[in-house]
């Protein structure tokens, strides 16, 4: 084994922290710690956080951390922020009230940019999440930003999803419409002493009743006020119960599974398309074509549909860089 | 020439609907009308109307839509409809009630349903926006729903970016910090008969007051009453004020050539993807890949990376189906 994995599962933070860093390069290092530490996972629990910004889902993550601490378990969080597609920067705003689990070695905490334009989760967190698992992470808490659609990522990364909103957001009901509903495992209405809280969690209770998600799970709704800490404690032993109801019925297993197997696809797939766009700077067949595409004397469609019926062609996009 | 991309030409509205068929089919007659339209696209203006559920968004696109009739245009309409992941069908209700212009054939409404767990756009929207540029469109509407960071697809797609928010969404400003500021060509507040909404203008051109995009384009404010058909004319100057300065700056066709060279890649990218996990129900070596992975004997971003530096085994991918 190498020296590193081997300082990952002896818990060392910075080792576990350069792993992170070696999956964000595409560094091949990455892969030989990851295959390394792969069969050291399976006992960590990773749990989703999503919602709209400002419904308060870094304070919750903080209380639930602080929570967690309490409670003996070690914890890790990614938060994955929105990154500027000018800057390039992610926003770290709230982070820094999180600087004080920095002090605590039982609490791991990472930023993860978004990139690329597709507005999803990145597949690395996938690759992320079990390195924390490995490294002995008795929790991992995943917070993302998001609203419909959108947090779908989220499903494939987190064994149980926590949707939060709040009841000043009016879009609440639309959110849940477009399509949260199929998402979430548990429901938190966070900043609950405001007016209309518990009207919010009613409407969200008669939505649930009115659907039958057909797992056999019925999502429960938490009213929280994250920043004075009312509620969390609830809010993990739903997390816990929700977690007990997978386990029994066989669900845990198979949305691990099914982690890995998009974790598998999803690289192949972004790792072809990284070589490809670096390939266009160095090809110079590759880079004439794209020339003639912005030029319009080649159609984008067509060329990319028939560029791959080529073998030779493709093999190029997989071969030394 | 085809006969079916001919038709498309001749503005026949079906040809139209079955070329954008066949496209979310895959089938290999798209890419035939694909490359025999592309030469005659240019000549259309595509708009794309973002922001988070319940912001009237549909209301605008439906205002908008019969003010440019109005003024002798004809309009495409492309709603990008978030998929439930369950059931697959796209969210249909606020359509119905644009099917008035289902009469009028200047209009083509066409629901995209978003697919995978992305919660990006599609790319598959800018080989439609071109097929509808093709087919005589004067302008194509493309409706999307999103929040920060997930609505940078749109940019991608539209020459102009219209960002619609209301003031009852306490959202608004951490909406704009989450990214959205860098997307947006123009602002509408609608609902502006509500309170707030000055309040909300003016917070928004403070935010843009201090911020620099580099471009030289300073993103105007609009209110609206999209229901009461209130600054609808007003916004569509806005947005020609956009496309004129896009057009004397040489943007435009920057914007263009960046979608035609995206819309290649994206292609090439999902195209891959597709084979592969087609090929996995097919091919032994492959599914018993996949199998180990999931059996945990297998690791999944080391397998990827591997998989990939081998030449042989990434041609497959391409190979006949």
């Amino acid at each position: 084994m190498s020296e590193l994995a081997q300082r990952v599962l002896n818990g060392e933070l910075r080792a576990l922290s350069r792993v992170l860093t070696l999956l964000e390069r595409n560094d091949p290092a990455a892969a030989e710690a990851m295959e390394q530490l792969d069969p050291r996972t399976g006992s960590g629990y990773a749990v989703g956080i999503t919602g709209p910004p400002g419904v308060g889902k870094s304070t919750l993550v903080d209380r639930l951390a602080e929570h967690l601490r309490g409670l003996g378990l070690t914890v890790g969080i990614l938060a994955v922020d929105p990154t500027s597609p000018f800057t390039g920067g992610a926003l770290l705003g709230d982070r820094i009230r999180m600087q004080r689990h920095y002090l605590d070695d039982g609490v791991f905490i990472r930023s993860v940019a978004t990139r690329g334009q597709s507005g999803g989760l990145p597949r690395i967190v996938k690759s992320m999440v079990r390195a924390l698992d490995a490294a002995g992470k008795d929790v991992t808490l995943v917070e993302t930003v998001g609203v419909g659609q959108t947090e779908l990522g989220i499903m494939g990364v987190a064994d149980s999803v926590v949707v939060a909103m709040t009841p000043e957001s009016g879009d609440s009901i639309q959110t849940l419409k477009a399509g949260v509903m199929e998402i979430a495992d548990l429901y938190v209405i966070n900043k609950a002493d405001r007016d209309g809280a518990n009207q919010l969690a009613a409407a969200v209770t008669a939505m649930l009743q009115m659907s039958d998600l057909g797992d056999g799970w019925n999502p429960p709704v938490f009213l929280t006020q994250a920043y004075a800490n009312v509620g969390i404690a609830e809010l993990w032993d739903g997390i816990t119960g929700h977690r007990d109801f997978l386990s029994d019925s066989g669900g845990l297993e198979k949305r691990r599974i099914e982690r890995r197997r998009s974790e598998f696809l999803e690289t192949v797939q972004e790792e072809i398309y990284r070589r490809i766009t670096q390939r266009m700077t160095k090809d110079t067949a590759l880079s004439g074509l794209l020339d003639r595409i912005a030029g319009r004397t080649a159609e984008p469609y067509g060329t990319a549909m028939g560029l791959l019926s080529d073998d030779e062609e493709l093999a190029r996009f997989g071969g030394g860089e």
